[in-house]
């Protein structure tokens, strides 16, 4: 896939966590890519933010910065659900994966995904989840993942 | 179904939080009900209780207890997902719902997801969701859920 912005390559890129000024670099459009989101306030995106890092390494939003256009062009979350099961097992959950339109066939879903799954098994899960459409399943299933169960809403 | 404790009447039976005494009431057994759910010590089982605990209403295991044997025989749990999409959303996750094998057809089940999804909609979340496999989606149906995605593993 030809990119629009031929300084962007993919494999320099590097994954890190969220930060508050991120707001600013087109967080929140990236995240309309995905699904209805609303513009938020400075405020409100602080205390969400503040709730979220509560958590600490149990709720992990991660992103990808374009260092050229100082623009987030990647981003996905995983959380850490505790569980009696399994030995008091712990499961991953990844959810709201996302890459900006003009900046895919680099890779940068993959990176995502591993960057989360690695951090859901470094806090010990003896599994990682997430739901998907049926469009995105044969890129997940190149991550890694399989089909298992149905999700109900 | 009939049932082999007749004292067992439906509708009296009370959903609330799990205790930590649950554990000698067969939480866990009742768990292996479910999945592999290994036996865990007293202290093990306290941890991972007061890890729960932390996250107060954002991560609810509930659970009904048959008073007349003492036993627990259905339980189930929600954690509440902070997002930044939708205005800063919630989504509740419904997680490990299981009832007894013998106490079946007395609407525990429905029961137990009614109040994981109440307690997330009085924490403002924008939609409840829940994986659960091929022979378990027409009972998740009468609870009100619809099928949308895949769950991958």
């Amino acid at each position: 896939m030809e990119n629009s912005n031929s300084s962007i390559e993919g494999n320099n890129l590097r994954v890190r966590k969220l930060e508050l000024s991120d707001k600013s670099k087109g967080f929140l459009e990236l995240l309309r890519q995905l699904t209805v989101c609303d513009s938020v306030s400075d405020k409100e995106f602080e205390d969400r933010f503040k709730e979220i890092s509560m958590y600490g390494d149990d709720h992990v939003i991660c992103v990808i910065e374009d260092e050229i256009s100082g623009k987030i062009i990647a981003s996905g979350s995983v959380f850490i659900e505790k569980k009696f099961i399994r030995k008091c097992g712990k499961v991953g959950h990844i959810e709201d994966v996302v890459v900006d339109a003009g900046s895919r066939g680099m890779q940068l879903g993959k990176k995502i995904v591993g960057f989360l799954a690695d951090h859901a098994r470094s806090m010990g899960c003896y599994k990682v989840i997430l739901d998907c459409s049926d469009e995105n399943k044969v890129f997940y299933e190149k991550c890694g993942f399989k089909k298992k169960e149905i999700q109900m809403v």
